[in-house]
């Protein structure tokens, strides 16, 4: 009875039971009244995650579909666009861009380092006639956040849009589509949504609307152009992933009972004392900037992030994330995001102290969940009062 | 998407998506030979369970149903019983006893002290022609653990049948009904078997059988002479909880894969580590003999219990239970039984912590879960392996 999973990886996340019996009811079909009432609630709330007043967009894909529809309606071929590139999904940007033979110009950073705003501006004026600048909130790869405010600013001043993936970083920390005048936001299902694979969202500003008409990129499926007829008709383009929508309407509703600020302040605390407590075991956090949707821990030198992840899922049915790329077996990556509890990332934590002792690491064991614990004791009556 | 439940209440108990998801599926009809084979399966399971080559009967009622199947079906109005009391299921014992006109003779013991032997033993020679002695296996309302095997040598060498209560203690420690000749063994669904409630079980041995022939209590359904008419016939007297014997069958199949043996270590194991990890915070386990199923911690002077117990709830989802009776607002208890992994119960030990402190009891933070952890490091390796 005690063979149990617990997901802290960056996708798939938990799942509330709600949210998944909301998925197994009966499939209803899809272009009736019925299901025409439950998108036009699904896109209202998905406007209030967004923090936007444009129509937000979901497609049954994963989420690098979401990246490609982006890409596909906003340029044509030979425009040239500015990528960050420091990780696994900086990366993929590039190579979306290339695949439709864009003029990818990268702005290359050192895996755990953020963008400069400076940086970004330098490049900007170095290569005039850019159309728009492509980066992660944060880097999932590498768990660093991006300063995307200050680049939105930098950006507009040169004329140029803000593209930004934010697929693990939606519902984890602030990133009002308005407010900062964001041009594309891209979103998944599987992560602070804690919804299972399968669905995309993209929202354009008014700015990056204009460029979807113009833009010469073929595209059908990711054609926002069918998609915005269908919206405006409370329906779908094609097909869409019903029982994933049913689920979505659920858990979106779970979000405005709870709040936005207040996940927010969730996932800040919890992602503190995780780092705090990791900081305490004498190990260190790979990320310069960390983003509160996951902590990245580096490991110690002789220590195989294979062999960890594989201990702690076979002893204990703690699922952590090894490290992808240039950071395979070096890291492990806790994340915080989906249906997970207050103190549900103690238990990681505790997993990663035991694992670090079973492979020989001189573990002073309790010390990181202490620290952990006492940050969460000391901010809990706040946050969840 | 941080409100989240973790129950460590002694029933219900978590319960694997798996055994919940067999329960969903469309009812089957239980008269049909599809069913029966189901019945058979789970009839040769629960034999695995009990340690018992006689046939194991269930009933759709609580445990309490179980316990009074135990009664009506061996004892005739005016015949003794010694009945073991030291907590609220002991006194159950006596309330159902004299419900059917039995003679309880009661051996009063403290709550929170194991009975003795020797006790027992007095007792039978003080009061001859007692017919059984009923006990629990472990008194869940102060947690003590009653030295059963000795108990049944002492009760059948003075010629009287050993009934147990053992509705919270089957699967998770030792109890072989046939070798260690137990006549009357109870059962419950929402304990060991990881189960919602609903179901509860009872086997008798051969001895004690054959007075369900001639035991003149009142009795219809949970009349085991026309259960055991029906088990021959592979069905059941009248319908059974038919959902509830698919997730039974989905449970007991993971408990023979897992098997009895790493099933009790895993218990004493968690067990252990969660009392540990209660006595180095400097708090006291309440019962003298603490059993594997749950850890029962005596609350500090000035820590209400009941004020506790909604903190952890309210703010961190963990659900623990608090005493009853004589206990009430004085203890909490932290259950062990049922869908959880093996570090789980250090969730419970970092809530409990936390609580306290924000109680404003002086806790260590991290001291009880430190040295929990460093016991489940030592060991978790033979145990799960």
């Amino acid at each position: 009875m005690f063979q149990k999973w617990h997901l802290f990886t960056p996708g798939p996340v938990p799942v509330a039971p709600e949210v998944l019996l909301a998925g197994a009811r009966p499939t209803p079909h899809h272009r009736l009244p019925e299901f025409s009432a439950v998108l036009s609630e699904i896109r209202e709330d998905l406007q209030y995650l967004f923090q936007t007043r444009r129509p937000v967009f979901f497609f049954a894909s994963s989420g690098t579909g979401a990246m490609e529809a982006a890409v596909a309606n906003l340029f044509s071929p030979g425009e040239r666009v500015l990528v960050v590139r420091g990780g696994k999904f900086g990366e993929r940007w590039g190579e979306i861009a290339e695949a439709y033979g864009l003029q990818p110009v990268y702005l290359d950073i050192p895996w755990g380092e953020a963008v400069s705003p400076e940086a970004v501006e330098r490049a900007l004026s170095e290569n005039p006639g850019v159309a728009a600048i492509l980066l992660q909130a944060h880097e999932t790869s590498t768990g660093v956040k991006h300063p995307v405010r200050e680049v939105a600013e930098v950006a507009h001043r040169a004329g140029a849009l803000v593209v930004v993936d934010a697929i693990s970083a939606l519902g984890v920390y602030p990133l009002p589509m308005d407010e900062w005048g964001l041009d594309v936001v891209v979103a998944g299902s599987q992560k602070s949504l804690a919804l299972p694979p399968g669905l995309s969202f993209v929202a354009l500003s008014e700015r990056a609307w204009e460029r979807v008409e113009k833009a010469e990129s073929p595209r059908y499926y990711f054609d926002l152009r069918r998609e915005w007829k269908a919206y405006q008709k409370e329906t779908t383009a094609y097909t869409p992933a019903v029982s994933l929508l049913l689920s979505l309407r659920e858990s979106l509703q779970l979000i405005r009972k709870i709040g936005l600020e207040r996940l927010f302040a969730h996932y800040a605390l919890v992602s503190r004392a995780c780092r705090e407590g990791v900081l305490a075991l004498g190990l260190e956090i790979f990320p310069r900037v960390p983003c509160e949707a996951l902590t990245m821990v580096k490991l110690p030198e002789g220590v195989d992030g294979g062999a960890l992840t594989r201990l702690l899922r076979k002893r204990y049915g703690v699922v952590l994330a090894g490290g992808q790329g240039q950071l395979k077996g070096k890291v492990v990556r806790i994340t915080h995001m989906g249906h997970q509890s207050p103190l549900e990332g103690v238990l990681a934590l505790s997993a990663l102290e035991v694992g670090l002792s079973e492979l020989g690491w001189p573990v002073k064991i309790g010390a990181g969940v202490a620290r952990a614990l006492e940050i969460i004791r000391e901010h809990a009556e706040e946050v969840y009062a």
